[in-house]
C-alpha cells in the first residue's frame, strides 16, 4: 500500500564515513522509508563497513542515488527539511521533530519530502540551510548537543513513522476485569482469608480494604482475575481438608 | 539540578559488541541520562572500540558497573522497564515508550528505574522477561523489526528525556505580525503593483485577493512584515523616480 513514508527521502550532505551510511540504512528500514540520495558524498572509507552496518538493509544503501550537490538532491521536492544542532541567525524558526511531522507527511502525499542531514563534524553550511524550506532540531541533552549521524537520522526517521500512523500500538488481547468479577474476587478471597486463618471475622473489614486497594492499584485482565479466583478456590478447598 | 532521569539507568543485558556499549553511553549522554550497568556481559572484542564510539561519552563508560545478573542490577529499582522487539505469551502487556515514559519518570522520582536491553541476537530470555514489571516496544515498521541496540537505547531515552520537560523546544524569536501591520502591506503592496505597472486599478481587488491568499499561507513575523513592507516602498520610490 502506497503511503506518504514512501515520498520521504533521506538526503546525506557531504557524509564521511560509510559506517553512518549503512547504519542510516537500516535506521531508516526500522522505520519504513527507503528512498536514500547521497549529495556530494566526501567518503573516507570503503563500503565493506557501510555494508555490514545496513545488516539486513543492503537494497536501500545498494538503491542509493549519488549527486553532485544538495540542490540537484532536491530539485523535485514539495519540502526540504533541514537539521541542524545549532542556532543562529538563519535558524531561528527551527521545531522539533514531533512539531511538525504530521504537517510535512501531508505535504508528502503531494510529493517528495527531504530529510537533509549535514556532515559529520560539520552539520550544513548556511548556503545549504538556505536552500530548506523548514529547519528541525532534534532534542538534546544541553550537555552533550552533538549527536551521532545515523542516531540523527533514526530519531528523526522515527518521528515520522510514529506521525504516519503505519504502527499499531500493541494492546493487551485480553480484556479489562468487569467489575461483578472483581467483586466476587474479593468475596472468595474474604472467605478464603478466613478458612486458612490469616484474619478472623471481626477483622474482616479492616483487612479486605486492604486487599482492595491492593488489587485496585492498576488494570488487571479477566485472566488475572480467574488466575486470583483460582488461588482462592485452591486455598480453601487445602483448607477444608487439612484441618 | 537534580531530577528524575538521574534516577533511571539503563542496564544492558548480556552485550556481546563494545562499540554498542560505546555508542550506547553516547546516546545516553545526548539525553541527559548517565547510569550505565552491564548485567553478565558477554564481551567479543576489546574497549578500543567502545572508547572510540562513546566519542565525549566515555565518563559514562567509565563509571559503568558490572554484574553477573539481572537480578543484582535491579535489587533496588522501583521499576524494571524490560525492552522487546517480540510478541507472546509472557510479552502482551506491552507498551510503546512514548505511552509509559511519562508515568515511569513520576515512579523514578522515588528511586531508581531500570530501562533493561538484551543481546544484539536474542534480546532478553523468558526469565529474564519475568523479572520485568513494565515491557515496551519500540514501534517500527514490519519490515524490518530488528533495531540496533545503541538505536534502542537512543530512542528510549529519548522518549523519556522529551518527557522529562528537561528540553525546551525552540521558538521564534519575532513576534507574529500583528493583523494591523498586515493590512498595512496589503495597501502598500497594492500602490505598488499600481505604480510599477503589474495591474490596472479596475484589477486590483482580484489581484489583492491574489496576493492576500499567498500572505495568508502561514505565520510570519514582524520582520518578514516589515521586510515586504520594505520592498514595496523601495518599489514605488524607484518607480516613481524612473517614469
Amino acid at each position: 500500500m502506497a503511503c506518504a513514508l514512501d515520498n520521504i527521502r533521506v538526503v546525506l550532505v557531504g557524509t564521511l564515513y560509510t559506517g553512518n551510511v549503512g547504519s542510516s540504512c537500516r535506521a531508516m528500514a526500522n522505520m519504513g522509508i527507503r528512498n536514500l540520495v547521497l549529495a556530494a558524498p566526501n567518503l573516507q572509507n570503503g563500503w565493506d563497513e557501510g555494508e555490514r552496518l545496513a545488516v539486513h538493509a543492503t537494497d536501500i544503501l545498494a538503491n542509493r542515488r549519488e549527486v553532485a550537490t544538495l540542490e540537484e538532491a532536491v530539485a523535485d521536492c514539495v519540502a526540504v527539511v533541514g537539521t541542524t544542532a545549532r542556532g543562529g541567525l538563519y535558524r531561528q524558526h527551527v521545531r522539533a521533530p514531533r512539531d511538525c511531522a504530521a504537517e510535512l507527511l501531508r505535504m508528502a502525499e503531494d510529493g517528495p519530502v527531504a530529510l537533509v542531514f549535514g556532515r559529520e563534524d560539520k552539520g550544513l553550511t548556511n548556503e545549504e540551510i538556505a536552500q530548506c524550506t523548514h529547519l528541525i532540531r532534534i532534542p538534546v541533552d544541553e550537555g552533550y548537543t552533538s549527536i551521532n549521524l545515523a542516531q540523527a537520522v533514526l530519531v528523526t526517521c522515527y518521528e515520522f513513522f510514529v506521525a504516519s500512523g503505519k504502527y499499531q500500538p500493541p494492546h493487551e488481547k485480553a480484556c479489562a476485569a468487569p467489575q461483578a468479577q472483581k467483586m466476587q474476587l474479593m468475596k472468595n478471597w474474604a472467605e478464603m482469608l478466613e478458612k486458612i486463618g490469616f484474619m478472623q471475622s471481626v477483622q474482616r473489614e479492616h483487612f479486605m480494604q486492604g486487599f482492595h486497594r491492593v488489587f485496585s492499584r492498576g488494570v488487571y485482565t479477566k485472566d488475572d482475575a480467574a488466575l486470583l479466583l483460582g488461588v482462592a478456590r485452591q486455598a480453601i478447598w487445602t483448607a477444608s481438608h487439612t484441618s
